[in-house]
This record gives structure tokens, sequence and C-alpha cells, in this order.
């Protein structure tokens, strides 16, 4: 029974027809073939607006990629100290950008808000040619700390981007349970909030691994062609890319993916409802998708672990903390049988 | 019927039902589940050495790795003017290296000898400093020409290597091919010829998108955690690997890679032999593997494509060749009809 | 009468004289002339053992050389937010790592702690290949507020540094003037408090353009041939090297480097005591070597430049904050009029 | 006795008094000093068009700044294999571009035909994503087999660059040798002829280490904010710059540079005939600036080198090749004394 990771889960059976599906004789290679037009295609219905379209495999894939097409080499990107791009991509960003700088932008429960990214900014630029230049500003949707930025808070921070002509990328390898947590449209929840770039991900959420490089933003988009250059010498442009496109492509048929990350966000919501009425046991962050982070006392953590439950500690959650993941192949019945466990040991303790 | 590329093939369909096998639940993301350790003994077992196995997505990916590992930012790498590495990965190599050089070591059909690159390497190092230091040799196996370099020519070139302290790079996305037609042991095609560390491809030969790095010099085996770092942040460490290595696993499984091999260098040797009977139609290269490289006159390569074959041009090999290549699934009907137009179109011509 | 930087003064005339002496005919290049050989000696007796030195012409070269030479593509080096190396050198040390990540270790006055490093360290490594793995930690001193790190504050940052295997930089772009502040020898205020790696810094205190890295760890002394290929990469490999030594050598020469920094310091302090007697006016930071960072009401600063005093405004000390440094060459008049300037103004404004 | 190169040379006088001149108090650093302004000016006033200018210490810097100026990462650059770019940086172009190619161009006594371009250039871009992109020229004037190219061969290699939309750089580390052999205006030598970006270098000819990236096509001097932004964090921007502009200042200034290059080529041409006159002796390259490639039986040059003379062996240039380079401090005498060695021992050989 293991809730370390959405990562460690397997992929809906809907992507093994799509592979078998798309196994039909020969393709052209390395995109131009009819699945990933397809795949664009259904991509720019689902944000209803023209985008470029990069299928990678791995969500550092894409968000490196995306930085390197916002941030030149001598620019800089204010990010969540947290933040994935920050601190568990073993400096992909910095390498894909031949040297950029990722500056942290503090911030409660995984996310900054727009005043005080302004406050981060507001000597940016002045010291001139000495300094990295401003580029780029990332937020995580839904945050490392299972939050989730509404509408308002993205424009509130796409404005203070705007401001300073600064691109606004989003890394959405959560980004399916982030939007049925909002309940908007795809588009609402990105471009039309002031999103340029998004890495749009799949593989946390069924795919066996698939997520692609979204490009909203005019100036971003006349760069395709650069992307596509950035891509390939990145060795992410892959020869039978239809088998990475169908994934994509069943990701997003009949609702796959949101209704494989309402199932995750209902099971987690289960699980912060439990633990939250365990005595002397709490939340670290509010929980708006599909992670929680308890504090759990040790003899409560090590009981569950005796049970057979596998999760991380966390220590940016606190001494106590930890991180529970829950994914579209979350059963109920382990939810529950984790809760009980929970009480048991709590109880025990107390 | 397209004769295009060997990654225009889909799979064989071996690879989905190891896909299905695997996805039985939670594993340990990032490389620590059970198929991937499966995996390595199982490679350690096949080439009946230690290894270090790094599996990655893309053969591009392999290479860049690779010399990367063998290579310094300040170093440089000899290799064939045609090699991949040289110029069909929008200089990757260079990206992952941090900047390394490539110098091109020219000979007959995609290979060359151990004397011109004894010769190449004459004042190498004689600037000191100044220069690009020697670090690393990288040869293709198969060949970008279709031809194979036979056990004693790897054994003299890795003499050279060994002389000067360079590794000893094998791009073997072609691998397979190779190894058919050579009719030895992988061990002996590899490390007891002299290759340090292979790039072994398996999506050319019916995977979905499934290569590894196989690392066989004790020297750069002891690097491997350095390795592992540099597979991270180039964002090639798949979170779901066991989707990855369950295809290498599948690849190797009852000689599935050989029979794949096997079916294709069948199916070339048929088409050159066929071409070759054909008058005013030459072969630009001896057939060794499973790409054909034609001289066909200009009637011959449209009439072939007015009945449907699909080809690339290949100047490399002429201004009237062609490159064709043979995949596992290609069809022997499809060869024959091949070479009948062929036939039909070059007897109209003359 | 310009207060705005020790880089805008000029050169000790002891430079002239020294070019003058070495330019008598023909020399070895690329540093392998006599001076160069002379010099090498010289900064060994001078730091009382033996090192490895690597003569360049900027300060941002030394520093990015340095984290280069301790710290892998994939790594992490922990400096204070407003470091040199974090804020002022374009992410010089990122192009020059290859991408590695500079996380900022906050502190008051320009300096961090043992304790503040110590614990922004505490879950370094947590995260395994996923993170960019510790590697080194880089100081300045004198600091950028013009404070200097006690030899015991040097010694324990040091001790945390080899408890987690990290290498430890000092950036010593006005080390002369943090040495005459310390009155301690130039071994007691480096490797013999535990610091692996020095920039030492000549132009800011007298020299044309010149500095040196100055190696004495083992292990990096070890890999000085390494050094030298990423200095000539890096296009800093001078080839009349000997005018670079010369400027080196002429500054260690009959104590001129200390002299000058006595001569700044001591008209440092002359204007930090006349500034602190000044109703209205506060030191943002203590004065320990040749930069003040007083806080000026508006009218001052604004009747000061009306005098013709130049400075820059300094947000890192606050809305009211300037810089002010003092050179080998300020004029103790200049500082006395400065400050009769000051009185006066804050005196109208009051 | 020394003929090993121009820069063991040491620097001219003038130099020691433009620096005198200019140490006269405080000036504004990172160029915007007054003597960078109107060196700015000078440099325009000299080609007689409007330029960019950024001075550097090392050709290194010059040209990897150029090519990085004018080749994305994922680029190419075609050059002569023996140019300094591609041999004798270690790396640097590559490091500096963040991962280009560099491909040879083969051509005798060190230069290419426009011919030899266009040939290598024919199937550039066929391969599309794949290849590294086209993107930019260099040529070395002189060369470094001590030729010459004359302005018509300039302008040919110049529309084969333009045809194909490629930027022409030119390393003119001893561009002032070539011009006073070509005897045309420095315009006529450069973006009359169709020079995009020219190493201005006047290290080799009297300066003790100064060059400058000139711009002169439209399209790369809009680009002159990144380019500051590129010479800052390579470490290359100098605080004190007046010190490096006074340097090329007093290098224009009253025909210094082409004066000093008169008597470097004269000494050249001296030794050149007097050793064609020597039974024995041959010249692997014309010469037309101040480099001479001498074949000397091997008693030849072991007397020379007991008779006290320096100078290399030069593999390129044949198995008793060597190299002899002239200065603008080379004395007469000892070019006779080098002639007169030179038929003793080969007299005596015979």
């Amino acid at each position: 029974m293991n809730f370390g990771s959405d990562n460690m889960a397997g992929f809906s059976p809907e992507m093994l027809d799509a592979l078998a599906r798309v196994n039909d004789g020969r393709a052209m290679p390395y995109g131009a073939d009819a699945v990933t037009a397809r795949l664009k295609a259904r991509i720019a219905e689902v944000f209803e607006t023209e985008v470029e379209v990069f299928p990678v495999a791995t969500g550092t894939a894409a968000n490196a990629l995306s930085l390197a097409l916002m941030c030149p080499a001598w620019g800089a990107v204010w990010c969540h100290p947290e933040s994935h791009v920050n601190t568990d991509e073993c400096a992909a960003p910095e390498f894909y950008t031949g040297g950029a700088k990722l500056i942290a932008v503090p911030g409660g429960h995984g996310k900054f808000t727009a005043e005080a990214l302004s406050g981060a900014l507001e000597y940016a630029g002045y010291r001139g040619v000495h300094e990295a230049q401003p580029a780029a500003v990332s937020i995580s949707q839904a945050s490392e700390s299972g939050t989730v930025y509404s509408v308002d808070e993205i424009a509130a921070i796409a404005e203070v981007c705007r401001g300073r002509d600064l691109g606004l990328h989003m890394d959405g390898a959560r980004f399916a349970n982030a939007l049925v947590t909002l309940g908007c449209s795809p588009a609402e929840a990105t471009w039309k909030a002031g999103v340029d770039v998004l890495s749009f991900g799949a593989t946390k959420n069924g795919a066996l691994a698939a997520e692609a490089v979204v490009i909203f933003a005019d100036r971003f988009r006349g760069r395709a062609a650069e992307m596509g250059f950035r891509r390939k010498r990145a060795a992410h442009l892959f020869s039978k890319m239809r088998f990475l496109s169908a994934q994509l492509e069943a990701y997003l048929a009949r609702d796959l993916w949101l209704r494989n990350a309402r199932h995750a966000n209902a099971m987690a919501a289960r699980l912060a409802e439990g633990l939250a009425a365990i005595p002397g046991v709490s939340l670290a962050h509010p929980v708006e998708a599909n992670e929680i982070f308890p504090v759990l006392p040790s003899p409560a953590r090590d009981g569950l672990r005796a049970d057979g439950f596998e999760f991380y500690d966390w220590p940016d959650a606190g001494p106590d903390g930890v991180r529970l993941i829950c994914a579209f192949d979350t059963a109920e019945a382990d939810v529950e049988a984790f809760l009980a466990s929970a009480r048991r040991h709590a109880d025990a303790a107390a």
C-alpha cells in the first residue's frame, strides 16, 4: 500500500489500447506523423487557442526546455524555493539554459504571492550588465505542497510579469489535479490568466511517460523553430513520437485526465479529512489537490510502516512531516486502511 | 511501403505484453524498481561481464551521455564524418559534454581504419593546453553506411585508443544488426575487443523508445554515480522507469533482438541482391546489416515513388544515391514488390 | 571627488615601473616566463605553504574559475545573497561551472554564520540524485557590506564544510583590506583557517587588472592541470603573462598591497567616524575595511552630489542607503571635504 | 634570439606612455570612461563606418565572443582545419557558444577558397533539425600559415555566406600584418568585402594584452546589448577598462600599428628571401605577413638551436618544418645572424 508518489503508480489501461491502436505499420518519424498532428489540434481545442506543442517524456525535460526558451543563458528565473525546478531537477534548468540563475521567492504552502514576487523584483535590473537579466517567472500548479493557485492569484502574478516583460511559465506536472480543483476551463487556468508556457504533465496522472510543452504566447510561439533545435540537441526528439503522442491523445480522450485527477483528489481529500480528525495529527498544508502533508508523531509513522504503508518523510513539512500522494489508481480501501492504521497507532501513543 | 528508416516501424508485439505485465500496481520510481534490477542482471549475463546500465529513451541521449562521461568539456572525440554523433544530433554531444570537440576521421563506407585513426592522432596533444585534449573515439556499429566493423577492426582501433589512453565508445543504435552479421557473442563484439562504453539500441529494432548506456570499462564504471547525475540533469531519468526497462527486458528475452535483426538483415540482403542484378543500378556501399544505399537512376527513383515506395535521397551516397532501410517488420512481399517496380522502371529508362 | 568604487581608481606608480622593468625583450609566453615563476614562489612565501597560482585579469574570472574547479556542473555552492558571485557577475559562475546552482545563505552585514550555513545545509543531499549536489561554500573577505570575517568565524564555517566534504572558497577581491583589519598573517587568514581556494585580488587595490587564483588544498592542487585547461578555454590564459605577473609581483613587493589597503581602510574609518557624528546620519553596516554604507537623508545626498561628490545609491543598505568606497589613492582632503559637505547639508535639512 | 612567436615580444614603448597618461585619477569603470569612448570613435574613423567595439584582453576571448554572438548553441561554424579557433583555443568557441560545432574546410597554405566553402556547404541544412544549423564562417587574416586572403578572395567567400545567410567572422590576431601586405584601407579589407565581425588584434603587434571585437554588420550591431552580457558573464568586462582602451588608442595613434606590422613583415621577407637562397632549404608556405615556415634539414635545425636561436618545430609544415615569427621588435641583426647560422649549418650538412 504505497502512498509514496503518483509516479509510483502504473498507467491507465487506456494507454495500452492507444499504443496498440497506433502501432499500425509505418509512420513518419520525429513528430511528422498523423497522431502527433491530431494531438496538436486536440490540445489547441482543449485550450481554445492556437498553440505550439512539443511532446517529451519527462517533466524535467518539459520544464527545462520551457525555461531555456524563455530565459537566456545570462538570465534569471524567479520561482518558489521548494519548486521542482529549483530543488528536484539536479540543476537541469541551469544546464538547459546554459547557466541561467534560479532565484527563490518564498511563500507559504508552496506558493508565492504577486506581492512577494513584486518585492523580490524591486531592485532586479538595478545592477545593469553585472547581474543576471530578469527573464521569467515559474509557478507550479498544483504546487509541491499540494496547494493550488487560484485564477486570480495567477492573474496577479502575470500582471507583475507583464509589467517587467517577464515570461510566465507554469510547471503543470499535476495540472489536471489543479484544474479539477479550480473547476474552470483549461484556458481560464492558463493563457487567459496570463500563462505563456505550460509544462503539461500526464505521467503522474496515468501515462507511462508523456508530457508536453504547450506554448501559448505569441512571442514564444514565434520561436517554435528554435524550440525544435533545443529539443533535438537535448536528445528529447523521439523518433517514434507517435507513441508519445498517443499517450497524450488517450489522456485527453473521454476526459481520462480529469477523471483520473478527480479520483486522486477525492482520495486525498478523504485521507486529509480522516487524518485531521485524529488527535495529535495535523496537516502542514491545505489539501487542494492529490498531495497531503500530515504531521504524524513518530509512533504513528513507525506503526504505519510496520503495517506496510509506504511514504516519504518530508522535512519541508516540519520535523514530523510526511508526504502522502494519491494517484488515479489509489484504492478507497487503501485509504481507509491507512486511516485505520493511523488512528490505531496514534491512540496507542496517546 | 516504406523503406525510409527503421525508426518508421512500429514495435514488436512482445513489447505490449511486457508493458502490460509490469503494470501491476505500485513500483519504486527512478530505476529503483524490480524490473530495472532484473534488466541490469540480464544485460550483465548477455555480455558476460559486470556492467553499469543506464536506460534512456533515445539514441541521441545514449550517445551524448556516453560521450559526456568519457570526455571533459575541454576534450576531443574522434569519429567518422558521417557518424550520427557528428551529423545527426544537432550538436547534442557538444551540449552534453559542455563544449567538447568532435573531430572527423575519414574512411570509406562509413568506417575508419585503425591506421587512419592513428594518423589523425599523430600530432594530437602537440599543442598542449592550447588544444582540446584527446579523450575518446566513437565508432558506429553498424555504421551509418550499413557496414559492420569486424572484431579485428574494432580490436585494432581499441589498441590505438589504449596507446593514447582514449576511451572507446560504440554507437550501437543498430548493434543487433551488426551482431547477427558478425556471428560472434555480444562480449566478443564489444568489451573483449576493447569497447569501453556501448550505446545499446533497441528503438530501431522493435522497441517503442528504449536504449541503454552499457558501461564495461572499470574506469568508467567507477564513475556511475556521476553518470546518474548527468542523466538526471539531462532530464532522462524516467520516473516510471520500469516501462523503459520492460522494453529492454522483452527485447533480450527469447532472442527477440536477434530474431528481429536477422529478419531485417535478410530483407536487406534480398533487396541488395535484387537491386545489384538490375542493369544501371549499383550499390554505393557493401550491404552488411539492414541498410542499403543503391545508386538509382532518376527515372527509377521517380517510378518507385509513383508506385508508392517511400525512401530518402542520400547525397552522401552520390548524386543518385538513395537509402533504403529494412526493419524487423519489413514484409518479404514488399521487398519483392520494390524490386519488381525498380526493375520495371529501370528497364523503361534503358 | 569620486567615492564610487575602488575600481574607479587608477594604479599605483609602482605598477608602471614593474611593467617597464619586465619589458626587456623576448620571454616565453603563456606563463612559462621567469616573472611568473618568481611570482609563484613569492606567493608561496607570502602564504607560507605550497600553492598553485593562476593569474587572471578580472575578479569575476578568478571567482568563476575557482568555483568551476570546486563544483561540478550538477553541484551547488552556498554563498551570501549579496555576494559578488551571486549578484554581480551576470551568472559567470553558472556559465563557468556548466550550470551549477548558487544557493543563498542569509546573514547580517554581508556575512553568514557557521550556524546559518549549517542550517541551510541541514537537508542538503536529502533528495539524492534529484538535487544539485552539495559541493562548495563561498565567502567574501572583505564582504560586499564592508565587513570582515574573523579568523574564528572562518574556521567555524570551514568546520561545517569539512563535515560535509565541501570546498571553501574565499572571494578576496578586497583581501588586503580585510587582512590589515585582521592583523594576522595571510596564512592564518586563509588555509590555516580552512580556506581551500582564494581569489586573490589586486585590481581594486592598486593594480591595472590583475588577480590570481591561489589554490591551497591538496585535493584541488592535484587538479592544477584541469585548471589550466579551464583557464585556457575560458580565454583567460594571457600570452604575454609576464605583464600580469609583474603587476602581482609589484603588488606584493615592499608591502605595497598592505600599505595601499591600510591607507584605504584608514580613509574609510575617518569617513565613518565623521559621518557617525552627524545627526540624522547612521551607518548601515560596521566599517571594517574600505567600504562605508551610510544612510543619508535625501537632502544630504543631493547636496553632496551638487558639491561634486560621486557615489552610488545602495538599496541593499536601505531606502536612503549609499555606498562610499575609499581606495589606495583617496586623498585625506577629499574625505574631509566630503564630511564638511555632508555636515553642511545635513544641518540645512535639520 | 627568439623567433618563437610574436607573443614572446614585449610591448611598444608608446604603450607605457599611454598607460601613464590615462592614469590620472578616477574614471568611470567597465567602459563608461572617456578613453573607451574616444577609442570607439577612433575605430569608427579608422574603419570609416559605424561600429560596435568590445575591448578584451586575449585573442581567444575576441574570437570566442564573436562566434558566440554569430552562432547559436545548436549552430555550426565553418573554418580552416588549422585555424586558431579550431586548434589553439582548447575549445573556447565551443564553450562560449554553449556547444556549437566547428566544421573544417580544407585548403592549401592556411586558407580555403570560396569554392571549397561552397562545396562544404552543399548539403548543409539537408538534415533539418537533426544537424547543427549553419550559422557562420570564420577566416584568419593573416592565416596561421602566414598567408593573406586577397580582398577578392574575401569578397568571394562573403558572397557564399550571404547566399546562405551565414555571418562572416575574421580572426584578425595579425590583421595589421595582413593589411600592410594588402595595401588597401581597413574598410576595404573588412566590411566593404563582406566581413561582419572582426577580432581586431593588438597583442601580437605591440600591445601588452589588448584586442577588440569590432562589429560592422547591422544585424550583429543590433545585438550589442547581448554582447555586453556575454562579455560580462565570460569575465572579460574589465573594471579599469581605460587601461585596455588606452593600449588600443596608442596602437592606432600615429600609425603605430602599421609601422609595427611593416617592420615585422619586412623582417619576415628578409628572412624568407635569405632562407630560400640556401640550398636544401625550402618554404612550406608563401611568406605574405610576418610568419615563415621553412623546411630545414635536421642538422640545420640543431645547429641553429646550438647557436642560441629559438623557434618551434611545426609538423603542419611537414616533417622538417619549423615556424619562425618576426615581431615589431625583431632586430635586423638577429635576422642576419639567423641567416648566417642557417647557411653555415646547411653547408656543413651538404
